[in-house]
């Protein structure tokens, strides 16, 4: 597999035309590009994980809809950001349905062939006039082929500060195949992936029922597993698109060609994951917290999040401060049965507690890592052999600056 | 009932005495206050609720293991702020013991008739020589009488801005009996309790079981509703002392005089919760949240922790936002099976959703109403009768700045 940073991401697989342009959704004229879409001429399998909030977008309970069907396949999605289009209620499922029936009277393809997707604020009416006339100028582009790769990353940004992508190649027998992958992040992340929207394209091809559990269990050890604060979005979707264009047919490869492709699809979740932490809300340290030795996994996911959403311990962080208390504190109201006297407890190789007690001799130490923009740390409690690993970020005095008001 | 706010809290009981030192815990030599004494000369029946964190303070556990006697008395209570003596394995525990012995000895009483508690930093080992020097200087002024009531309620604070106090006097055929109460807070307050420390005398008397279960009920209904920052302490005690020195006996009283005094506990709580809430961590707003209509009192716990508890909500309290999407977001992600489309929300009386849909026609006041100092929001979810109601705060800048080291 050979693995490439940012670059065009979703137009990396063959067959795949992406376009971004600006429709005013947002109503303030800023020129922010707002509107994006993905097309492939050749009808794509699809796989798709979303919120599992009680309250979903009116895009979300659509896609949901489409995606029952699991011999359905697609040509587009088209997303918008300013507005998630949110607690809307039937009004804003109508105009889910509105955008994907104009997607599709432009691309001359049914609009049960276009999957809708939205981030923003909620609770309000989507701007239909200008999302309409949005999706001509969106439909032009890709119609008439125009490399919009990165207007496309650009147009589902929202708080973020920078578009994220990647790629990853897999040589078979038959030639080359390729999966991008796209994200959005920035606010409300976790848990399970919260106000983000990720993309996936593949050329290869296979089954939905396949897609979904492969792209299932790559988005459990990636978006499900980073955490910014603690909040979860009514939008959050991860979908993969295969429109089979390099003649691949992952059923009838090779065992090692599939798990190439698992790999692949893992890679590519877990790298636009980690871009979305480090891209948080008013973000400056990255860090990898993996919790081991708790009674089963269940109690090591406890523990870590305890840890990893702890404004005590973000705080003392954003501060450089090598706070081993707050951590063990937070650690202990996950309440699995901790014993302190037996944890050990490490920033980075760097051991701080050894059975519950302080390694003085490394103290110098611990401030170095902390002040590092991105360090690792790891809760042993020496129970059993369950583990989690979680990776999440500081907070910062901009953050609630930020986010006072919208 | 009569109940006084503030004032001298814990010696309106009579017979009590208080006293607060400065003995140089922290060791920057500030002059603060920071050992206090509570001193009855008649022993005392008891009550206590502790944190449930998986790390306790040692003298949480030195604690707990006295009060498992049911039959136990004491005559005195020390307490320092400024260190936790928490996670300090085995010599945190002698070091507690070490304290009640001293206290002991200078009152000329049994050690077991000691309680001690810690409250601040996690994981320094206790100054004993300073404490040991602070404990004569304690014991001396309660042996005198002298009037340290309002020492002893500076002694125990942290981040607190003020001394937080308030007692409830109610009259029997035998004379008056009263409830006095203290507490210091300020942040990790939530769930059950954290780094917060709630004493209570009273000069009624009852059988510590009695006394227990009374106080366990009023802790539920007031400490365990509060919520500031989500996080929870090593150290967070509630503990009642009761003297009878009024010469009431309440296993012997009347119901109706039994029932006042069960208010008065509750009522004495209460007023201690709400002031350790405004008084939380750089706090500039008071909250009482009110989730109704949810299947049970647990699912409606759930949905008004989501809500109490969310980064974006607190930062849009603080921002002045009545941002009612973000409400719905973090309702949603407790995940007890809200259905928007039936919702309804007020901020104070004012509604603000009606069946899912904003009351647009009240726009002009919901800014209104998030701008004051003390509001209350009431989340209805019409799906069945269970209920819960917290006071939570909102998240400022500060609180950040503050907490980033220590």
């Amino acid at each position: 597999m050979k693995f490439f940073e940012n670059g065009d991401g979703l137009t990396e697989a063959r067959g795949f035309f992406c376009s971004g342009i600006h429709c005013d959704v947002r109503g303030n004229k800023d020129g922010k590009l707002d509107l994006g879409l993905i097309y492939s001429k050749k009808p794509c399998g699809v796989a798709g994980v979303f919120t599992t909030n009680d309250v979903k977008a009116a895009p979300v309970l659509y896609c949901q809809s489409l995606l029952e069907d699991s011999n359905a396949r697609f040509h587009a999605l088209i997303v918008n950001s300013g507005n998630a289009n949110a607690c809307t209620g039937k009004m804003g499922l109508a105009d889910t349905i509105k955008t994907a029936k104009e997607v599709a009277r432009h691309l001359n393809i049914h609009s049960k062939e276009v999957l809708v997707c939205s981030t923003g604020r909620i609770g309000a009416p989507l701007p239909m006039s200008r999302i309409t006339a949005g999706v001509k100028d969106a439909t032009d582009d890709v119609i008439n082929e125009f490399d919009g790769a990165l207007a496309f990353q650009q147009a589902i940004l929202t708080s973020d500060t920078c578009t994220k992508s990647c790629s990853a190649k897999i040589d078979t027998s038959m030639g080359e195949i390729t999966v991008g992958g796209v994200v959005k992040g920035a606010g409300m992340i976790e848990p399970n992936m919260a106000t983000m929207l990720a993309f996936l394209t593949t050329d290869a091809s296979a089954e939905n029922s396949y897609l979904q559990s492969i792209l299932k269990k790559a988005v459990d050890c990636s978006f499900n597993r980073i955490t910014i604060d603690g909040d979860m979005s009514t939008n959050d979707s991860v979908i993969l698109l295969a429109n089979g264009n390099s003649g691949v047919d992952l059923i009838k490869e090779k065992k090692s060609v599939q798990a190439a492709f698992v790999e692949a699809v893992h890679s590519v979740c877990a790298n636009l994951a980690k871009k979305c932490v480090s891209d948080g809300e008013k973000v400056t340290k990255f860090i990898k917290l993996l919790v081991k030795g708790a009674p089963n996994d269940g109690a090591a996911e406890k523990v870590a999040r305890c840890i990893g959403n702890s404004l005590l311990v973000k705080s003392s962080w954003y501060g450089e401060d090598p706070n081993w208390g707050r951590i063990i504190d937070s650690a202990g109201y996950a309440k699995i049965g901790l014993e302190f006297e037996t944890v050990d407890l490490l920033y980075d190789e760097v051991c701080v507690l050894k059975n519950g007690e302080p390694v003085l001799a490394n103290k110098g130490t611990w401030k170095e890592i902390v002040s590092k923009k991105e360090f690792s740390i790891t809760l042993d409690l020496k129970l059993s052999v369950g583990s989690f690993e979680i990776w999440t970020n500081d907070l910062s005095e901009e953050y609630v600056n930020f986010n006072k008001s919208e």
